[in-house]
């Protein structure tokens, strides 16, 4: 048997772990060959492979990024897109099946191709923990620790100035990192997509913390957006908020929170650094125990399912119980965090 | 209602977020009053207790160890001991309750003195991960980490000098540090005290890494022992696995690999350096929730059980579920990882 | 004897260390009576002092941030300042002398008030680097650290997505942390604000590293400016420089080498986390040794001079030879790393 | 030219950025050829050589270790040693010269190499700091920073349990290490080679240590040695000194301490983790530079001299000046730190 194996989406720390899992068990235990895809989808729609054997993956389980490369490409685009060529492709190739290892889009894809009659398999890959079916996703526990220790530094910075600090975490559309990194550093406030905050609401607590002799520390997901901004402030000129023409939603916030508070407020928006770099303990296990499971899907045929976590096991989910609605921070969690922010 | 908060047992980062998670939200959203209570069981024998704050309590989400410190006392030995002069202590104190923060021992007195009339919760606390009754405790994220940290630093002197390297992680009873840190490093072998394997076993493996070129990477918990070591060995003069006179079992194991293989082998123990130090930002959050659960517990009376994580959730369960067996590693876990050995 | 110690401008990793390593040996060795100043000369001037022995700066080695607080007040301004009122001050609170730890603002109002006949000795902070006189000062060995291991991350993203990096580090008039964290990170091109390059300079160098397969890595100073960039760009329209809009350079260099090259680029800039958390091993040892040896300045009377490192050695030097101009960096060192970019 | 370059002794962190500066600049700038000899001296002896590219050396700033492997072989011994069978052997394969990167017995053979007419330069490698010549080495401040980590996770269980902790550090003949790390740190003790201490004298900064509140931290160099160790327990059994049969000194003092003081104590050999691993930013960058400038070396055939680090500079000095005395740590050093310890 030939597989097949790709990495699409942003890059996360893990990726390779998967990798290695996948072809360490694929090709001891069941003697499998593997070819690795270059750039996500773009690789099977432009057939380019390279032989993946144990000696391409080893020593990757502490290095982050992906040695297949990646890509945004979607395998229905383009005039060698679609199903029926990428089968013909595959069979071409005798490639038997395909791994795909993404995000909500790329599993999407892999379920459309399924049902299209190609063979795929799934492994959930998502920083920001968004994907639904399984409990966490690898990446993300290394993130939070990145954005943790981050915090951490702003705010010693933060109680010699006696300034209010504004990180900004990825997490576009979920407020997951925010959440685990605030709670983690012990933030005074936490802004996510999913709780609709106005901008007194934070100052309240902003207020709150310095009334109690804290340099307030402010977490907000890239992805949160001010309830009432545009009401409340169209008078005072829209263009504080403008923002496509700033870095981020935190740099909205730092100079509206010392206007309103009259705390000196300093933002940073943490970026890509959360997203690279050698995974975490927890996500090289995790990573790679996706990877080891994967390998025996492949021979049980389970195709048209990802693997996925649940509590202290991997197990087979559907790709439908991935995708549809995102896996948001339901109200209790965020209620639950915002018991510390009194 | 003022209720005393106690540790108990060896260090484990994460204890003083428990304590800032349950003084926090006991004070601000409940009105509850705390003691702390010094060094375990010792200071409710002893009525040592003080005030607990939340000034106490605050920026101890990242702080390792426990300010309240900790003992190995058992609260039911000495003629000040026992269920009825508790009662009394904590009725002449006016506490209306005690939440311990301990392990298996910790939890098997506060279960005793719950079935004796004393209202007590539970959190369960093991650096080791052998507590049942809950998918994970704190303090075991931040140990892996560290001993991933220090596998990935003793795989470049292996590798420069061609030699094998023996980690020697906690794990007195269960082998879950070693499993984990063997599997996020990379490990050729993982000698844990659930599976048994002989110094041939150890030795397989080892030879077959550097066949493939490897610096072969040995992780073994402390609790681990050698099948058929006095048998095999007897003859050759059983000094040479006299234990207590040894640091730790890897100090048997690197010389008798060494001498077997021919591969030159060296052993470093951990340590200490595994309990200590700032908790990793998965522990922090599974702390700080284990402490806000616990204050919503004190509220609600759950006495006589306590908090757990299983999956993503903080649940409450019965002392007894932890208690009796270990929580071991299950073979299958094992054989999980040993596909990565082929 | 009664010092009074303040800390001022930018906080810095390592300035509770210098505090420890004066209280330290002034009271255990010398038996001199400390106070501490609270936010810079600020205190001075309002008289905000509270008394430091042992018990407050105990565990301070490691600790970022100042708990003397810090502001950039300077002590001439205002109404109660000025060397007179100063003197008035100290001599009304029994202050022998200051210890001003601060940088070139610091250090230039301390020289005035030395020659203005105040007891002032003064330690050099500059997490720049920026100040002459000493060959490092403490804080820059952090920054250059926490600059690389975000460096080290972004590589992966860059490597996974082949697209070129650009990390905006700390360096307003000199690139010394841009110099040493490119270096240690293997950046293909480094801009600072002593060398002038022009956009094609920039370019070159990023398609130089993309032709040999890397995906490339710039590192720019904040403090950099492009040369020829109004005369070049003017055409196309300066507003995608106008950079008091944007948030900094890196945010200006990203598009334009991206539009150039057409090379998907990412910018980054660290900002804040560089400046705080825990101090380096190197800059904990730095910082206590000038605290030690100011305890020995202030016993020999070495008033009107600072500590700073030579070689190996802690020495001290006139404020003179840290004023007047900054230390940047020679072209000698920018070219000795330009022989890696080839 | 074509040169040869071997890595000789330990492994330390940043001989694989030494090579790559070495390669970078000497093929980039002066189109010189590169061999890597692999093990050391034993490759020389073997004419085990490999072409050494760019390609070869790319990404290898941050990568501990070595890739050409290391031993500990005398150039000197065997049957095909010597200098004259040595230059047979470059000659035959056109190699015009050798860097030899190493320690005190490498240096010494490099110089009498140079002595006998062969083309050597040295670059020196000693993670204890126990070369003269050179300010520092390379390797040393990564071992200062992990063991400066690791007490500051001991600290805690310290003061968890009251205890005392004793950390052992490497330092074989010199004790910089351990003063580094244990002035980092806010050690209570240091112990190391230079400076005779007896097991009171120890005892009494213990003592004085844990009457001041604190959990007190010994941190001993592997070389420390008591003063009166023999004469002052022979009556109360050598055995407990017996050093070979146990893992180190800190494993003697840990009881002693205990038994003296009264005072829980544990001990932590730090071992192999100390020299393994990323090399710290300041280590990258004094690594690469000594690359960089033995390119410039070679060029200007500056044959039987070594680079070495003097202030802010790199500079060439005879072999000489690294051989015949160990860089001990000086009386005034261990003094410095000592006011910290009242």
């Amino acid at each position: 048997m030939k597989i097949g194996i790709l990495t699409s989406g942003g890059d996360c720390p893990g990726l390779n772990a998967v990798i290695r899992g996948i072809v360490l068990k694929g090709t001891t235990t069941y003697d499998v060959e593997f070819v690795g895809i270059r750039d996500g989808w773009r690789g099977v729609v432009d057939a380019d492979f390279f032989p993946l054997t144990r000696h391409e993956v080893k020593g990757l389980s502490k290095v982050g990024g992906t040695i297949l490369g990646t890509s945004r490409t979607n395998p229905y685009d383009g005039s060698r897109g679609g199903a029926e060529n990428i089968a013909k492709t595959l069979y071409g190739h005798r490639i038997d099946g395909i791994v795909a290892i993404g995000g909500e889009g790329t599993l999407a894809a892999a379920d459309r191709l399924a049902t299209d009659g190609i063979n795929v398999l799934g492994v959930p890959k998502t920083i920001d923990n968004d994907l639904r079916g399984t409990d966490y996703s690898f990446g993300f526990d290394t993130a939070v620790n990145i954005a943790t220790e981050a915090m951490d530094r702003l705010r010693t910075t933060g109680d010699s100035h006696q300034r209010c600090m504004v990180a900004e975490v990825m997490g576009r559309h979920v407020g997951w990192i925010a959440l685990h990194a605030g709670i983690a550093a012990g933030a005074h406030a936490i802004c996510i997509p999913e709780v609709p905050m106005s901008i007194d609401d934070i100052c309240d607590l902003v207020s709150k913390a310095h009334d109690r002799g804290r340099a307030p520390l402010v977490v907000v997901s890239e992805g949160f957006t001010l309830t009432g901004m545009e009401e409340a402030y169209s008078d005072k000129g829209l263009d504080a908020f403008n923002r496509p023409r700033l870095g981020g939603i935190s740099e909205v916030l730092a100079p509206e929170i010392e206007r309103i508070t009259g705390i000196e407020t300093r933002s940073t928006v943490l970026g890509h650094i959360q997203r690279g770099g050698s995974p975490s303990a927890f996500d090289r296990v995790l990573a790679t125990r996706l990877g080891l499971h994967t390998a025996d899907a492949i021979i049980e045929g389970s195709w048209g399912q990802m693997v996925a976590m649940r509590g202290t096991d991997i197990v087979r989910v559907p790709f439908a119980d991935a995708l549809g609605e995102l896996n948001t921070v339901p109200l209790y969690r965020y209620e639950e965090a915002a018991a510390l922010f009194g």
